[in-house]
């Protein structure tokens, strides 16, 4: 029997709690041994739930506590969350995060910290929410040599540009609507400029070439002055307007990466991923174009990710999965050399000649790129 | 360093070879040592390939080589591949597959003598080509209970389909454009009367609920009834004609699996899966829907699913991966019995009223279920 810990009793880790319970027996068979839920540690109280009897408000208790081989931490952020990461690791525990703001800022100093220490960290729900991308990505395509990595990987925005498209809501009453429905935080800075989807793509550029591509140095525009007017604009041209991250292997070894709104049309298999879907292309050399879609935050979809995460910290206890992360920090080239076609609106037509990203965005006048495929 | 032999020097044994030679610094990497080809057995002469020196006729070589740890078989049938694997399996070797015929035929026996050896045996190949799907519904959605799988799992029908619909095309003139193309073997049998893909959608359901389906108990229409006017007729409605494999999980516990032509409409993910490509939507009680899409056929796609088999056993040389499946035949019920929205042609509109599955297909007349998601 292996215990764990799950650190922070919010949306995904009672998520976590709760399909570990409903799921007990089939989680215990793939994992090869049974897998029980010891300790939740919250600084708040939850005397109404069911998981009460296991909420503890120490960490140290499971830090001591030998029992414990796998700990998940759902806590986010880069504060308490790292330093019990940390201290997790020291203590000889598998790590399993749903975490990508700590991933992306942290991730390699806690992979080198875990393989000192002769254990894993595991971050599959940190991408993706609950779809499977990062270990597909480092152990099935392992055999490719990766060209490519295009995806909707914010949740959030894509949930406010297809309501601004599909009920002709402004920008702010999409926001709102989102916010209903649970799909936006209360503060969505990071989600509107692109610094949620950037934190992701430097995740997945990590692990796809092994350099590491700083989520603060990818080319990256949100979507705040996205308007009316430009999902209209988009959709008369047959596309929609998504925000798109895309990094790229180029000819000269190097890479580019960036986030930004485009116009995504039918052609492409990103079309057709609406409200709050993810999904992830990637192209290898020997493979082609392989998609990974499906919901890409909430409660029990990024649980699914995490548990997946913990039968393999269980199965592989006594043995590190090599994760190639390296050090070595990737250069990244201007995105703008990539060419392509352009979406422009102008109020101002004889001015459409002029260099199209130079384009300001406003009621006058905005830019996209056209993704056809 | 680690020595590898592949069976059957085709289309996507050359296919391995050719990737794994190219690639060969990454796939060390991925795999944590060296991987080196040491033979390719075929009773044919290639006296102008690159890798005629490491061709041999015999494979009673390969079986007593200790060298030798992961035999790659791509002979494809029940014959001597079966005779090969189970000899191979007996002399201690891990053994990858793209051989759908042999997993679907035999897999339970050959996992079962692969226990009793401690080898693994690997067939993500033989599903959905290239897409990485065996093994994320095996280990990354492993917390989930599988409620249902669908997907278009045979390439050449879904390229027969496509041509059809966006060439306006007789099946018979798609079926020669899809061999012109190498989408279609010489003898299309087994790919239009949907036994391929009833084949792949019995291992992907033995993998999900842990008991045997046989492919041959699935429910099946294939598409050489389909008519240019079905493509036509599903195209007004705003629909497309596709082959779809669908199997569920009953609320009884029970399961029903059938593959047969169906309009699926664009709200379903499946609408935008066209020409030769394959996807497959799994849905989960945690993650929800989740859709694996790529190319699902083709030698070095189904290369990069292989050499991801290969690395994942030379990682685990040492130990076996359990795979969960059981011996329990499963009993399947009738599909008929799931609803759903039906799509009737006839030339006697009077008749419209009786029982849909049962209008026969031909000139006057023909139905289908309509996928909406």
């Amino acid at each position: 029997m292996v215990s764990i810990a799950i650190l922070g009793f919010g949306i995904v880790g009672s998520g976590v709690a709760g399909v570990l319970t409903r799921n007990r027996e089939q989680i215990d068979t793939a994992a090869g041994e049974a897998v029980r839920l010891k300790y939740i540690v919250d600084v708040r109280d939850f005397p109404d739930s069911p998981f009460a009897p296991v909420i503890i408000r120490d960490f140290s208790v499971v830090e001591r506590d030998p029992d414990v081989r796998v700990v998940v931490e759902t806590i986010g952020g880069c504060g308490v969350a790292l330093e019990f990461t940390r201290r997790a690791i020291l203590a000889g525990k598998h790590v399993v995060t749903s975490n990508k703001a700590l991933v992306a800022a942290h991730g390699q100093e806690l992979l080198e910290l875990a393989k000192l220490h002769n254990v894993n960290y595991f971050f599959e729900a940190s991408v993706g929410g609950g779809i499977p991308v990062l270990r597909p990505l480092k152990f099935d395509l392992a055999g490719n040599r990766i060209t490519g990595i295009r995806g909707i990987l914010n949740g959030t925005t894509n949930y406010i540009l297809t309501a601004m498209r599909e009920e002709k809501l402004s920008l702010e009453e999409a926001l709102r609507s989102a916010q209903a429905r649970g799909y936006a935080e209360a503060n969505p800075t990071d989600d509107l400029n692109g610094m949620d989807a950037a934190r992701k793509l430097a995740i997945l550029s990590d692990l796809a070439w092994g350099r590491e591509v700083r989520a603060e140095e990818i080319g990256r525009e949100g979507i705040e002055k996205v308007s009316l007017k430009d999902v209209e604009c988009a959709a008369m041209l047959g596309g929609k307007l998504k925000l798109v991250c895309e990094a790229k292997l180029l000819p000269d070894g190097g890479l580019t990466a960036f986030v930004a709104p485009q116009v995504v049309m039918p052609g492409s298999m990103l079309y057709g991923v609406d409200e709050a879907y993810n999904a992830v292309l990637i192209t290898g050399d020997a493979v082609g174009d392989v998609m990974f879609y499906g919901t890409g935050a909430g409660s029990e979809p990024t649980a699914s990710a995490v548990l997946g995460d913990v039968i393999d910290a269980v199965r592989h206890r006594d043995r590190r999965r090599a994760i190639n992360w390296s050090g070595t920090p990737a250069v990244l080239s201007d995105p703008m050399g990539l060419g392509g076609r352009w979406f422009v609106r102008r109020r101002d037509i004889a001015a459409i000649e002029e260099q199209c990203p130079a384009v300001p965005k406003g009621e006058d006048a905005a830019c996209y790129r056209v993704l056809e495929k």
